[in-house]
């Protein structure tokens, strides 16, 4: 029985693909998440992939129906219809992927040449002898600058520490890792070069190793950010940090633990030890780059609201208690506010929207949301306090993208169907099928542009004196307690989209735009591109235009991490986005109020007297 | 009762003078150690001072036969006979201080025109506002560069920690200091700006704090080094490390806890705080130098016995543990060899021996003994294992220079004159009257020149099988042990001095000259600045030359390091010296082993069939 080798882009994942199994089945069985609602019956057309090298089946009648000829061409299938004849190699679009892995580490794909912040050299020695008793590390640095015509002038203090013993053991042959003419790492000859990029989020850390001669993600891995104990969103964490000190040691030690950790696991992964990774980037909103580097935070939280500092840094890994190569460095991209930091300069650098020629808008949804408006070669960028609800924070049966949370939903007469992540039983109910609810029951009229719960539908019921729709009742979960959105849940909804949107709309109007000027709008983060469009449109949140203006890119802040770290010229436009958005504080808007009241209504946005 | 204020110089140490009370009286009881021996009646001529300014009592009849009438003019007198009639300021010359406090931290001064590592400037900036809601650190940078031209990028981590809390508490305003670019400390605008020199020795660790803007020492101390309790030698030390690398670990510690120790108590003298220290250099041996950066020292003890490294160094200060402004540095001066280091650059860099025109003998006896010649504009340099008899090891009644110690001596027929350390009761002999015992010994033929004790005399005896000479008899000292010198001893010291003679001799036959030649002797370091030259030319230690041709400079290796402190210009002279330095391996010289058997006679060193 003959069987292939299918390789998953971009995860790296590899499985192998029996006969007559489909890639659907394939994947799911190498631990690769693929979307599929209808449970691989060809209904549903989640599973949408794209083979890129190798054989397989013909396309289905289905499929000849969902794809344009052109996108088979290009390879695009349904994996629940296609099965592999030869070896694979696959790309499971974001949109494909169920969320628990959505979540950690996927994105865009970006090619950058590297322009590494460091160079290496091959250099021998000679041993020392009686008649020239010379010291090691500087025979070391007299060969570099010899061989290698450099004027290389000092030695990191712990990398000097290695020197005498690391010299004799490999007969006086290593690679010199050098940095603004500082040797601070000699490597064994044979050792790679690896780079560690970092998007530290308030709820997750996304690692990704890389090979920093090809830029190539040898291995990725996200966990949530441990720091989470000590407050879900960014200001209880301040608020802890302001009462106690005490806490800024303990939640920055909890992150480098976890970094640590995690850089570990990647480079056992790619069979790499933690001391080839010669530089790491971290990118973050502006409170957790300050928790990182325990920067005061306490200005952060009282008006006006600035940062300890936004310009790049450049942080001796050691300094923070990173382990890596010796004297390597941490380059943290520069944060443009107190509320946008450098994960959304990230992200505008990964995506190119800060070059944009036409009207675009760049938005990363979160507990706190940032929006860039680019237009007429300006950057405009605020901050909108969207809240957790779209986490599914403070909604009655709302729960973090995991095993069992209903992901997808659509509401078909009286019947709900759903999505869970992992096919299991629903549990409750995730930010995108949060999102897709709301959307459904105002198309279906069950709530009005108000957002009034309306009790004609047979789902609508009054629980513990609250109205409440049932998505999951309690016979559906053989006794369980029903899954509901409740009117509260709807409230909470709409004051998170009338946040999100007024942000939008707050940018386009001291900008003199409208709606349809907007050409283009990138949704990077993890919810932002798990959610369905359709919904997000449906409800206002997103301005109302055709849906092909939109691009969910994914991690972009992560994607711009690993760009800015094989490449100093990323990091030089890095600076530039910086220092070109002009940052708007959104309560100091005169429009604010009117804005937002206006924003909380479902339905399209209306302008009113402007 | 009139009352004047007497500063003795180069201490830094101020007292109250009575009426009627002399200059030598008044340092004792202002903790100012002045030799006396005659016991302050003018016969001993030891406690030579010169008056820098104010009115003192005219010279008495002893002084008028001491001193030449030049001499006279300038101040010279003893300090028995010289009664203030107004404040004074006063120079106590190495060679008048007792050895407790000459071992510690006087020397030569020297003054150089600060040309400081680091800038400060000082800068206001405006507070930030909801307009402009700019990072606390990029307007620092912002304004720094603007108001001062400067191209300031980057800021320490540890300042960077600082900077929103002591700007808003400074009102905005501060001094701001920047080394290579990179604002590394800002201070309250009334700070001082101090920098600490160490002189890192084997056996004591001596500490200046220093004014940077005028080059001032503003308070010196002097401690043992704690590292003594694993193993007085630098060998003994190096095999602890080689067997345990835990050592090394503690052994930095305990040097570093020291050193913030001392640092705090100067800060404490001088009304400062040791945050005000914003540089430190460091001098001292190789293996000192190793140990406190926590280098590899197994490379030391083995052929070719290389250094890790000997280039300066610049390292933070907090890489070291070592308490001062937040994101400082610690420089440290280069090395020559595994046997010679950075305290022996110091010291050709503070004497000038480095650029001597005449040919120059410069040496640093301790433990070790490092000699260099400069000879026709070149320095060559070895080191010799003179061994701890100079310094009390391994003599019966040998101690270090404390309390009680013999540390002058003279025989007078059958009667021994001698001073003690504190003038108390004798308890035992240090280096400089193990040496003056030597000497007086031979010239009155009690030991001949092979280093016999001849028993004609009647303080010889023979003691539990073994001739000694007795120094103070069980009876002088009423009744306990006497204080002797043995055959053993003699021994043990004639192969301290034989060891030092043969490095200055080897290095006089390699560059073909002789003794004759010489025409400075430069004696740096505790041991050397106290002896008698007069003995140490009569046994041979040193050559055979006028005493005019010698200098005792004191702890020449500390000032070197507070000039190199101060001025950037010296780091660079100090780096020209090290690498113009061939270093000679003194056992691998062919004429070794002939040139120390001859140099162990006592009495000027015969050239045999050269």
């Amino acid at each position: 029985m003959s069987e292939f080798t299918i390789n998953f882009e971009p995860l790296g994942l590899r499985g192998k693909c029996k006969n007559n199994e489909s890639l659907l089945e394939c994947a799911r069985r190498s631990g690769v998440g693929i979307n599929s609602i209808c449970g691989g019956t060809g209904a549903c057309h989640a599973c949408r992939v794209q083979v890129l090298s190798g054989t397989v089946s013909r396309p289905s009648t289905v499929e000849y129906k969902v794809f344009t000829s052109k996108e088979l061409k290009e390879g695009w299938r349904l994996a629940c219809q296609t099965y592999p004849i030869s070896d694979c190699k696959i790309t499971v679009p974001a949109d494909s992927m169920t969320t628990s892995q959505r979540l950690q580490v996927e994105g865009l794909e970006k090619k950058v040449s590297p322009e590494l912040p460091f160079q290496v050299y091959h250099v021998k020695i000679a041993p020392p002898s009686l008649e020239t008793p010379v010291a090691d590390a500087d025979r070391l640095i007299q060969a570099l600058n010899n061989q290698h015509r450099l004027r290389c002038t000092s030695v990191d203090i712990d990398t000097l520490r290695d020197i005498p013993g690391q010299l004799r053991s490999w007969n006086w042959e290593s690679q010199v890792v050098v940095r603004n003419k500082e040797v601070v790492t000699i490597l064994y000859q044979k050792s790679r070069q690896l780079g560690l990029a970092i998007d530290l989020g308030t709820t997750k850390i996304a690692a990704y190793l890389i090979d920093m001669n090809s830029g190539q993600t040898l291995a990725a891995r996200g966990i949530m950010n441990p720091q989470i104990n000590y407050g879900e969103d960014i200001i209880s964490r301040i608020n802890k940090v302001i009462k106690s000190s005490e806490a800024a040691v303990v939640m920055q030690r909890l992150t480098l633990d976890a970094i640590n950790e995690l850089s570990a696991d990647l480079c056992a992964a790619a069979g790499a030890r933690p001391e080839e990774i010669l530089e790491t980037v971290v990118v973050g909103n502006t409170a957790m780059h300050h928790l990182f580097l325990r920067l005061p935070v306490k200005q952060l939280a009282f008006s006006p609201f600035v940062p300890a500092v936004s310009l790049a840094l450049e942080v001796r890994a050691r300094d923070l208690g990173l382990n890596i190569a010796p004297g390597a460095y941490v380059y943290l991209m520069p944060n443009i506010a107190g509320f946008v930091g450098a994960d959304h300069v990230s992200m505008l650098l990964a995506t190119d929207a800060w070059k944009a020629k036409e009207t675009t808008i760049a938005l990363d949804i979160g507990t706190n949301t940032e929006v860039s408006l680019i237009y007429g070669g300006k950057i405009t960028t605020t901050s909108c306090a969207s809240g957790p609800a779209f986490e599914g924070g403070h909604i009655k049966h709302g729960m973090r993208a995991a095993a069992g949370a209903i992901e997808r939903l659509r509401i078909d007469g009286d019947k709900v169907q759903y999505q869970t992540i992992n096919g299991g039983p629903p549990v409750g109910i995730c930010g995108s099928g949060i999102l897709d609810a709301l959307a459904q029951l105002y198309q279906a009229n069950i709530i009005d542009n108000s957002g009034r719960i309306i009790d004609s539908h047979p789902r609508v019921r009054v629980h513990k004196g609250q109205r409440e729709f049932v998505l999951v009742s309690e016979e559906e979960r053989n006794g369980k307690p029903a899954i509901t959105i409740t009117q509260h849940d709807v409230r909470e909804l709409q004051l998170a989209k009338a946040a999100i949107r007024t942000g939008i709309q707050i940018l386009l109007d001291i900008s003199l735009c409208s709606e349809d000027d907007i050409k283009q709008v990138i949704i990077a983060g993890a919810f932002g591109s798990y959610i369905n469009i359709d919904s997000a449109v449906a409800i206002g949140m997103m301005p109302s235009l055709p849906l092909n203006r939109f691009q969910q890119v994914g991690n972009a802040a992560g994607m711009g991490a690993r760009l800015a770290l094989i490449s100093t010229r990323s990091r030089a436009k890095a600076q530039a986005i910086a220092s070109r958005v002009k940052y708007v504080e959104l309560a100091s808007s005169p429009e604010f109020n009117k804005v937002f009241v206006q924003a909380n209504y479902l339905g399209p946005y209306q302008i009113t007297n402007k």
